[in-house]
């Protein structure tokens, strides 16, 4: 018998339906039990990273032919500043497959003694000396930092990302599912502070606040650094200290008068920390990851700061555990890696930063080929689309594919173009289509539907493609159970 | 013993605590109160407009002075279209007293079976023959409708307002808490609809989407009626019909190829009514009062479509039972204004409009003294702010105070300067304010809060001054019961 994936079946409509039915049957069950443990760190304590009743309701658990795998963060498995589809596999899996992902947060030498001492990882990631690199390159232009001395990369894209992850069978054309099964934070491997986490807010020049400041020095940039609770008990960030960015100089001598490089070591004798901050202020926890995402077929190298239609940084902060992320595939294999994590954000991102802390990710890694998206919600899906317990969320961007769009310099270019009018746009065009051809609606409901019943909001405005993300409730749907 | 309001007291300092501590305790207890009653009119019905456990708590209640005033909606109590310090005062109340007041939805006569006809109230508003209108002065445009020929006020501006409401002692530079004890849709008076009410959505010229279409007919403006159940038992709403705008010919003789003037009856013989659209689909409701505020000193007569500092039309669904604004006071007594009702929007109001549906209210007043405000949560307050059971709301526009700042053009000038990028500007400034002001916090602590935990949303996209509101949970200000 098919499996409704076998056209010469003489009950090939029957068995594709019956599997489309156990897909979906199957994705709600973990949607559900996800939500069920939801809520910041609190409920994962002492949690599996995946859950029985969850591993029992995947189809390929079922089989018996799900295998899981664990890729930690080291300076041979990750990736700094950017995406390539020319980078080397650190792992292949089949669809069906659990991955637990390491990764680390690229603000962690804003404290070295909190999130990178004791921590072989991030030890073998953060090596610096006026030697060496462990990881060389930090971001998709010129390897010889000639053209504006900052270093290797330039810091053309920030982010540690670990990975990829090469998916077998992914073609272009192709969706990836990927679930965010558990999400866990990395504890302080510094013995001075047990059970805790920690995390670095940037409030950067590329703040949209910068130009903006009311109160001297102009301009300035601020470092916060935030402890979380590493047990899970507390489901809150707080504040410990803050300090205002001084020149630093790296180990290879280049000074560094603002943030423009990314893992420059701060020494803490040039900073005047202030420990007298956000007092009795409690953040709440949205553990996420804010960069996820697909290798882009468009270019060789590509900056991670920059969202776009294979994910990336997109920054929503319910990009958490319990959902689930759709993303068009662009190249063989996927190509799949996870950074830039977050212990908590707003939407907006105002000031250029998260509370950005090393996080660790099990995920399962869904296949949907080109051929059987027919008749699904993923039909002519052409951009990253979120999904959770209660909601669909779409993401729009001030350019939709800026590579494609913006010419040879698009890199660049992105950066002087950024609009949440333009994003907001694009949301609208997403959303409609989303309604359209999910929903099956006509484009004058589908366009009554969003003014009364959708939510736009602001996810970034740090990014360079400023981003606008759309959320409709599926409850309005209530035939889909 | 002075209660905190006179300086000579010599115990002046500990009563002015002890007044604000109650007035702080009792603001709780209306949250509270509120929101146990909350989630759509299910939670309303049967309920009186003003709940005793509400009312014993209020201290202008407890002291036996608050009065209670109903406000019906009539051609002689409603103003259409515009806000002005010119007009006459409907109502005159002390600072404590309930009103409850009547609003209609300027989109009626969409559908004047279901929304005007044996309402004596909305057929008064409405009255239009060839020789007689009930409310002539539609808008802020010239009153003899010869710049644009599409009748008096032209159209500059939409909105039916009830009132102004006088409140007595309140001067420029006070604060008007705005507390909505209740809001109760109006329930078709067409005995063919009994217990039923109804709403108009237009995607007009005006929406977000106006120059996207990709299905034809392009351009077109397209009406959907939706029902909405008066009894409260049902906290969803679903679509009757649609229709597409056909040239409208009003009373007068004027012909409307397009909704560009308010109140226009449509006729029924010349559009094509589709009863088959958004099927099993079921449309959350968030009753609220798109327009809400207080006349500006800077205009004698202003269009009531742009929001500014005194509120208007802001358009935000959070604005509805349970809630409590606060506006600048501008002019002498406030004066103001509600309409716009609403039964329910998504953020951003993308096709031009809610769910029109017309609504009561019952609210009470109370008038904070500018000579009073310092060191309490209003103090500097010169923009319109949100406050929910769990939530503070900062609302930005693309320009703060437009009719100041734009100069003698204004009023059209806006309509070109629309921008959420500008918006989302002034929403960070007035967060910022409020941080630092009413949470006494440092810049530098504001802005890391901000980027961590405030959420930035597109409240209206199609007011000319567009909308950004800043959320900002007060569970983060722990010591705050």
């Amino acid at each position: 018998m098919c499996k409704g994936d076998d056209h010469n079946c003489p009950d090939f409509e029957l068995h594709r339906k019956q599997l489309l039915d156990d897909l979906a049957s199957e994705r709600r069950a973990f949607l559900k039990s996800a939500a069920v443990a939801a809520g910041g760190f609190a409920a994962v304590a002492g949690g599996t990273f995946i859950p029985a009743s969850v591993r029992a309701q995947t189809l390929a658990a079922a089989s018996g032919s799900a295998k899981y795998h664990y890729l930690a963060a080291t300076a041979e498995t990750v990736h700094w500043g950017y995406f390539s589809k020319l980078l080397k596999p650190q792992l292949e899996v089949d669809s069906g497959d659990y991955v637990t992902i390491e990764t680390l947060t690229h603000h962690a030498n804003d404290d070295a003694e909190r999130m990178v001492k004791g921590d072989p990882g991030a030890e073998s990631v953060y090596l610096w000396t006026k030697d060496k690199k462990g990881v060389n390159r930090r971001g998709a232009g010129p390897v010889d930092g000639k053209l504006l001395g900052r270093g290797a990369g330039e810091g053309f894209g920030v982010h540690i990302c670990t990975g990829p992850v090469y998916v077998r069978g992914a073609e272009p054309g192709d969706i990836l599912e990927v679930r965010i099964m558990d999400v866990k934070p990395r504890p302080s491997a510094n013995p001075k502070y047990p059970g805790k986490s920690f995390g670095s807010n940037a409030a950067a020049w590329w703040g949209f606040h910068y130009k903006e400041l009311i109160t001297d020095p102009k301009p300035r940039e601020v470092i916060t650094i935030y402890e979380i609770d590493a047990t899970g008990q507390r489901n809150w960030a707080k504040a410990v200290y803050n300090f205002r960015w001084t020149p630093q100089t790296d180990p290879f001598g280049v000074v560094h008068k603002t943030i423009d490089y990314p893992g420059v070591p701060v020494d803490h004798n040039t900073i005047n920390a202030n420990e007298n901050v956000l007092k009795n202020i409690r953040i709440p926890i949205r553990p996420h990851f804010g960069t996820m995402g697909l290798a882009p077929k468009e270019a060789d190298y590509v900056d991670s700061i920059p969202p776009s239609y294979t994910g990336g940084n997109i920054d929503n902060w319910r990009i958490g555990k319990g959902s689930i992320m759709y993303y068009p595939v662009s190249v063989p294999g996927a190509l799949l890696s996870v950074g830039d994590p977050h212990a908590s954000q707003g939407d907006s991102e105002l000031c250029g930063t998260a509370i950005e802390c090393s996080l660790n990710g099990t995920f399962q890694l869904i296949l949907h080929k080109k051929a059987a998206l027919s008749g699904t919600s993923l039909a002519e899906l052409s951009y990253p689309m979120l999904e959770t317990q209660d909601e669909w969320l779409v993401h729009g961007f001030s350019y939709p594919n800026y590579l494609a769009e913006l010419g040879d310099k698009a890199q660049s270019t992105i950066y002087e173009k950024s609009s949440i009018d333009l994003a907001l746009k694009d949301a609208f065009r997403k959303m409609r289509h989303f309604l359209m051809t999910t929903k099956g609606l006509t484009e004058d409901e589908a366009i009554s539907l969003m003014s009364i019943a959708v939510d736009f909001g602001v996810t970034q405005v740090v990014d360079g493609n400023w981003g606008i993300h759309a959320i409709i409730k599926k409850s309005i749907f209530p035939e889909v159970a």
